[in-house]
Parts: structure tokens; sequence; C-alpha cells
């Protein structure tokens, strides 16, 4: 399989995330992807593909503002990653806010994700990366992995969070459908759910969206990923969320991967796009499921076994130590 | 003119507050009213008028988050007072969810509003204050002072921030309608606007907000404020904001006077309440206006010119050692 990476995705390295009521070091760290690349020996980096296929997901505003943010914040005199305080959580619409704080408020959703002064040129590489791999997949390989890192789910077209800067799975399911598709469905076994891919997509009919996550009752994001969000006009139906409780191991997973692959066979897409989450392990020290390194495989050859040319997307996995171990597990069921 | 305190208010004090990327002392802190109570000894404690009036504003759900967030927060084994870190910046909606900080990004809309251990009594006896003074109101006097604190006017129905809990003027406009008075007007003259209040009336045409503020493009809270906010339904053309830029002097806030003024007027009220802050100072270490100690008298003048009976709930202002002139010199204009 062809396996993508852009060692530019390093360059993004926030120090701190609010999390829990305290400042705690930065979990989607760049040793992540160090421990996966001392796994996965062949990676290709992007050739750069512009921004344009970018564009087609997130709007100018919400580009200009992560481009400038930690320069805007620098310039504002604060000191660390740039990150808000305050947030629209009702009447949100399009304002241009002059304060940076307000901007933060305008384009992200919590405060556990940072603008660092590189985070730009990483979210642009890890994006770069996903439209690489689709490009291979569209070109023929039956299955091609991006080794994103920031991850994206968990970016809107106009907002970041959760990690996430730019919604790379997003980007390369709308490629496959510039590039001609007509239907694509992505399937997101990241441990979260992933509430950007979702509403991107949410008023779809082209793109279907399955995930099968943690129950936001308990767990992050919290206000998204229930099993009630269905889609919208033309999307409705094309959203299927599949929560699970905290404690799910193996046996219980694979019923609800069942579901996932039944409604994407139904949907018939030309093209799965797959974000993949390692978070989803035993020993990930910020996830509650129950996975073992060796179920990876499995779950990855019942994917496989949809027969769909598939893009494989890395999102979350903060155990770093068996990171490329369960990263390897995954590929190859492929 | 009767001043109505109750010194449970002062039990309320969370420590830091999140602000401009880092943790800072919280500006909103007792000794606020230790200073202005220097300056007005003749306060009278209210009587306790108990929830039903409170929950004419917020609903149940947000009344139980209140009282028991903090509790909560201890027992999930965490330091220090209660903040969130994750907010629905799109499709906020009623969930019943598990675990603290996502209820407090259900609950609140920014992370510089911690509930501390004594927060429900500091925030439910404000209200009782504001309760007591609009009954004084009603039953004849012309004018009345509720010293509220923690303030009120960015909370909404159903969440808290910028430093508020419970909308004390909200409260005390519902208890003046229920009381039977057909139209209330409530005039904000606080620094920044109240987007609390606002959206608690955004829809109702028998209360009319009029607000004078810092121009929400540079200043807290940004998202709400801004001058073409006119309410909706019944509502329209009962919501006026009139937002000033940083900098603005007692001329040009008198020319913003005239206008709220005039349109309290033509809406008719039966009574008028005023949310006075008094971080419109020149020397406010957090606020970017230039009013002078002595302008509060002459402001306070023109809206006692207006002739209707009066209640007067206090906000914010952070010059802590002016404060107690700034509160007399507005109060004496009465």
């Amino acid at each position: 399989m062809k396996l993508f990476f852009d060692p530019r995705q390093l360059d993004h390295a926030p120090a701190l995330e609010l999390h829990n009521g305290g400042y705690v070091p930065y979990a989607e760290h760049p040793g992540r992807v160090k421990n996966m690349l001392a796994r996965l020996t062949e990676t290709e980096a992007p050739t750069d593909r512009g921004e344009t296929p970018i564009a087609r997901i997130h709007g100018p505003a919400y580009l200009a503002f992560l481009k400038s943010a930690h320069r805007q914040w620098v310039d504002a005199g604060r000191a660390g990653d740039a990150t808000g305080y305050v947030w629209p959580i009702v009447g949100r619409r399009p304002l241009h806010l002059q304060r940076i704080d307000a901007q933060f408020g305008q384009y992200s959703f919590d405060a556990a994700s940072p603008v660092a002064a590189q985070t730009w040129d990483g979210a642009y590489w890890a994006a770069q990366t996903a439209l690489a791999a689709t490009d291979a997949v569209l070109n023929g390989a039956p299955a091609a992995f991006a080794l994103c890192r920031p991850p994206g789910h968990h970016a809107g077209a106009d907002y970041l969070g959760g990690y996430c800067y730019l919604n790379n799975v997003a980007i390369a399911a709308q490629a496959a459908i510039d590039a001609g598709k007509a239907r694509v469905a992505i399937l997101d076994v990241d441990y979260h759910h992933g509430n950007g891919t979702q509403d991107i997509f949410y008023d779809r009919g082209d793109v279907l969206f399955v995930s099968i996550h943690a129950d936001p009752v308990t767990d992050y994001p919290f206000f998204w990923g229930h099993a009630d969000e269905c889609g919208d006009g033309a999307g409705e139906g094309a959203n299927l969320n599949i929560p699970l409780p905290r404690g799910t191991g193996m046996a219980d997973y694979q019923v609800a991967l069942k579901t996932a692959l039944y409604s994407i066979a139904a949907f018939a897409p030309e093209v799965l796009l797959v974000s993949f989450g390692a978070d989803t392990y035993e020993g990930d020290p910020i996830s509650q499921f129950k996975l073992k390194t060796e179920d990876f495989t499995e779950i990855a050859a019942q994917i496989s076994a949809a027969d769909l040319p598939t893009v494989i997307v890395m999102e979350g996995g903060y155990a770093t130590e068996a990171l490329g171990d369960n990263v390897a597990s995954f590929l190859s069921g492929f």
C-alpha cells in the first residue's frame, strides 16, 4: 500500500492545552508521528496541489484567520500559543471582528486547540498528504494511507477544534467528487465523533458519513455525534452515528462495524474514505474503549471486504508508544 | 433612594479567570462591593422571595446545573473553580450530558466565568436584591438601587458567562410584568453589551431592551451587540443596540443616550430598569471609554428626566478604588 507523509507536518507543535480545568501538555504532539514512522518506512511525500482543493471545503475568511492567527496573537503582545476564551453558542453568524480573541471565538469551538507558529504549515501539508493518497486511489490503487497530522475530523468548514484545523478527510472526499465520483462514503472509526466532517456534509446527499464513536453523553465532543443526527435536506439519511458506551471491546465494536458497513454498501459509493483513529486502543490515555492491537487488523479486514477503493486518513491516537504497532496492524488488514 | 444589598452576595469568590490566553485574578471580586458599601451606608437586606421569580427567566435544567456544578467538579476529582473547555457553537440544543465539562459547554459561553463553591448562593441573593428593589418601585418609590453582585446582564435563560450567572435585571423586569405592568423598558449603560438580557427578551414585544456599549467588533462579548440586532417576531423593533468606539467620552456618549431615551419614551413603558455598569469610567482597567466620575451624575439626571419609576441594577465596573465614588455619583443624579 502507498503511504504518504510530509515532514513539514511535524512543524505544528503547540505546547499546552486546556483540559478538564487546567493546562496540560498537548496530547497531539509530533512524537505521535515519529512512532508511526518507525513502523512505516516507505512513506512518500505529497506533491503540492495548492490551496484550491482546500478552499473547496474551507472558506476564505477561515483560511485567512488560520494563516494569520498566531501572528496577530504575537502582534497583540501575547505569549505562548493562541487560543480563545469566549464562544458564540447562540446566534453564530459571519462577523468581521478585530480582536484576535474574538476571531478565535468566531472560528473555533474549544480552548484545547491552540494555533502555534507553524500550525498553518503543518495543517496545509496534512491536507496535501490526504490529497496525494486520494489521487493514488483515483489512479487505480486499491488503497492508500495518508499519515495526516494534525488530524482533521473535528474541523468544520469555518472552525477549528479537537486538535484539528483543516478537515483532511473532507478535503479528500471533495477532491474525489470533483474528480468525477458521484458518491463517496466516509467511515469514521476514531474514538471521538467526527463532528466537523458531519457538519460539512450534513445537508449533502452525495457524501455519506458513518461514524462509530464513544457516546457523546460522556465523551468529547459532547454536543455532536448523537444517534438522532441523521442529516438534513438532501443529506437526510446520509449521516449515521453509532455511539457506543465507554468500555466497549471488540465483540460489541464488530456489531457496530457490521451496521456501518451495511449502510455503506446500501449507499453504493464509488470511493470509501476511512477516518482512522487508534484511540479506540485499550491503552489510550484519553479514551475508554478496549480494542487490542490485533483487533485493528480484523477491523481493517472487514472494511477491506467491502471491496471499495479506499483512502485511509489518520486521525487520533494518543498512546504514543503503541501507535506505530496499532497503525501497522490496521494497515496490514487491507 | 432605597438601596438594597445582601452580604451573602460576597460569598461568591472565584480565584482566577481565563483572559487573553492566560489565567489572571478574577476581576469581578468581592472587593468591588466593599468599596461601594463604604459610600452607601444605608443598605437594606432583601427578604427572600424564593426561586419562583428566578424560574420565570431561567429553566429548571440550568438552575439544577448552577446549583450542582461545583459539587460535580469536586466529585470528578478536579481542583480549583469549575469551568468548561468546549462549546456548541453550531447546532446547540437541549441535551442531557453527563460529564461536568460537557455541562459547562451546554450552559456557558466563555472560559472566564468559573463556578466556585458559593456561586449559587451569591447569585441567588443578587437576584433577591434586584427583586427587592423592584418591589420598592412597584410599591411607589420613584427609584431604588439594587447592589447586585455577581452581575447579571451577560447571563441568558440557560447559560452563564461574563461573570454573570442569573440575569438580575431580566428577573426584575419579568417580576414587574408579572405584577401587572404591560410594558417595561431596560436601559443597559454598562461598557459591555448585555447579550443575555437581549437574548432573553429578543422575541418579546412587552420588554424593550436598549443598550449603549463598546462596539463588539473590538470588545467583549464580540458576537452580540451589533447595531443590526433589532429583535425578532413580536420583539422586532424592541431591541436597540448603540455600539460606540473605544475612547468615547461624555460628548459622544450623551448623543447616544439621547437616542436611547427617545426610543424609550416612544415605547412608553410603565417601569424603567437600568443595568448600570461603572466600567465606562476612564480609569477602568478592562474597558476603554473616557467617562469621568461627575459624568455619571449627568447621565443619571438625563435618565431621571424621563420621569419613569426606575429600578437601578448594578452590573460591572472594575476600577475598584473609584467604584464607590462612581456609583454614588450616578445615584445622586436621581
